[in-house]
């Protein structure tokens, strides 16, 4: 199959579409020219805005509309920015390319080929009546604090308010259907310093050796188990990541001692909650504590959404999908405080590497199970 | 009192001689011409020889030898190469400049001023019978590794065993004769690795973090108390004196973790069992440890050699000194091998600081001391 070939494959054709505007995060501009010029055909109401300033921005946004008469509102959030290509891919990261069975390009599986199969899902379920939205930001994979942020903001404004959101990550692991995201843990990252007083390792009486206060902070940290974990999240975990002194003298006693950790949670905590737990912690000792909370845990319980795209998925592909709280945060996170949220995508093995790549069928079973969760939330 | 005026004052002028030669450590040449012409005229045999290449050497040492007929044998030690001077001096640290009742230049307490008195206390006791020696090397400030070991496989090829030794280093504290250093502890540096396996902080399961056991490998190590300390020395000390990690990412887990600790020992342990103890500790959460020792402790038992220098001191300055083993090393550790070692000299208030400088008159009473200890101990 060739490129030229595959301009009748909805999703394919829209995906290469996408792909090949350069679109490295923070994105803007070209690459939202494309999703709009395939939108508006669509009977949407583009809505595009700018947020931000450096060094987090500027981020582009788009809230893209249309709504059929009565019924809910069914909204599809994702992101058009993608991770920078890096040196080595076998052609060039954006200009996509088919070699077998697999549509090569920067963005394949994460994610707009799961836009693409969106897109071309609405096409053929255009005259559902009620609301349905995209939600796509220019930047999720950066410090994400201009995008689907400030599109819950906008949304507020407008008075917009979905019922239902999928997000379209990459959530399979193996084989498409095989996991849907219902959650995600929180994480915070904390800074941990311990000052004293600098001096001679011959005369240890006149100085006064951080290192020992940090490494019983750590000691304590280490000891800690946060919990066991629930029935939807597996147990709270912390990590210590860094550990700095930065002192080169053998014969010095440094003045200052540092260390971070990573504190991935699950919804038996918060992050302010952890923070102060480890502030109160890291203080007993004299140290300091600076915390970044990166983003909340969040779970959708299962009920009738994950029912819903686990039935769709059990109807094209035959798998009954995993409902997973596993890996990193996702924009999600933010969108669960509208509505409802789930995320379902594709194949995430080639996600964020050198010549990542999505299977052609995939996109096309794709469309199909968000078309059937289209068709069974609108005409119900 | 100018410059002019102390060529006179013996110790002053013969000071000022070798500080007006630049010395950084390791040191050659001018320096040791200044003290060769200084020594041959007393009647000295001076040989002078290099050791060691880059990059701990060349550095030129000096074994400097008066025979009067039979009598015991009394050496003299110490160094010419000083510590680098720094910015922000009020004068010239190579231009040896007197300022109230001051000598100010590099190398005033540590220790050409102490080599001064020595020499101007030769010169009052020329006629007593035996053997004196001046062992002087260009490198005690450095990586001492081609300096005093070298003087003493040079006096073993030739013969040259002394009876007793005094080491010129500046061990005064707040007066001239407070105290004296019969015994040094030894010093040894322990650098640990742990190694681990790289990966995400959201998946730990896929990775291995090497911090939480060095964690445990730095418990156990602040929980060790060596001893308690012994009549003569104060308890040894571990002190940790760095931590590296070098991972700046918030979102991984890092590959490696290694520490540096640093031990100042009494006589109650060797470098080695020290190394072999921490390695066991190490090894056991599958650490590994590299270990340098620096030196090994001494002590010179209060006896003959110390009641002499104390006793001197008492009848010149009118105080009891501290017999004591606390500071850093001093190639006494080396010098402790030949002979019984003490170790006396200038106040050490300014050394290796900016504008070090020595009181006159405690360059004369040092002069007096020094006399007198090779009175009683020559003339014996």
């Amino acid at each position: 199959m060739t490129l030229s070939n595959i301009v009748a494959n909805a999703p394919a054709a829209l995906a290469v579409r996408l792909m090949a505007c350069p679109s490295v995060t923070p994105a803007t501009g070209a690459v939202f020219d494309a999703l709009e010029a395939i939108l508006t055909p669509l009977g949407f109401e583009v809505d595009r805005f700018i947020a931000g300033e450096a060094p987090d921005g500027p981020v582009e946004n788009m809230i893209a509309l249309r709504r059929n008469g009565d019924g809910p509102h069914f909204a599809f959030a994702g992101h058009l920015d993608v991770v920078p290509p890096g040196d080595g891919w076998a052609s060039d990261a954006f200009a996509p390319e088919v070699r077998g069975d697999l549509l090569y390009g920067r963005g394949a599986v994460d994610m707009k080929g799961s836009i693409a199969s969106f897109v071309a899902a609405l096409e053929e379920t255009r005259d559902l009546p009620g609301t349905v939205s995209l939600l796509i930001t220019g930047d999720e994979e950066g410090a994400a604090v201009h995008g689907t942020r400030a599109i819950i903001e906008r949304m507020k404004e407008r008075g917009i308010a979905p019922d239902l959101c999928l997000v379209g990550e990459p959530t399979s692991v193996h084989r498409l259907g095989d996991m849907v995201k219902i959650g995600r843990r929180g994480s915070v990252n904390m800074w941990i310093s311990v000052d004293g007083t600098q001096g001679h390792v011959a005369y240890p009486h006149l100085a006064d050796n951080p290192i020992p206060r940090l490494v019983r902070i750590l000691s304590a940290i280490e000891a800690i188990r946060l919990d066991e974990g629930n029935d939807w999240f597996q147990p709270s975990n912390i990590e210590i990541t860094d550990i700095s002194v930065g002192n080169e003298a053998t014969n010095v006693i440094p003045a200052q001692a540092r260390a971070r950790i990573s504190i991935r949670f699950n919804d038996m905590h918060t992050g302010a909650e952890l923070e102060q737990r480890l502030r109160a912690l890291v203080e007993s000792e004299g140290g300091r504590l600076e915390a970044k909370i990166s983003g909340e845990s969040f779970l959708t319980p299962p009920g009738a959404l994950s029912a819903l795209v686990s039935g769709a998925i059990e109807q094209v592909t035959g798998l009954t999908p995993e409902l997973s709280t596993t890996g990193g945060t996702s924009d999600a996170r933010f969108l669960s405080a509208l509505c409802p949220v789930v995320e379902f995508g594709l194949c995430n093995a080639t996600m964020h590497k050198l010549d990542e790549a999505v299977a052609l069928a995939d996109l096309d079973r794709l469309k199909e199970i968000y078309a059937l969760i289209l068709r069974r939330t609108l005409a119900a």
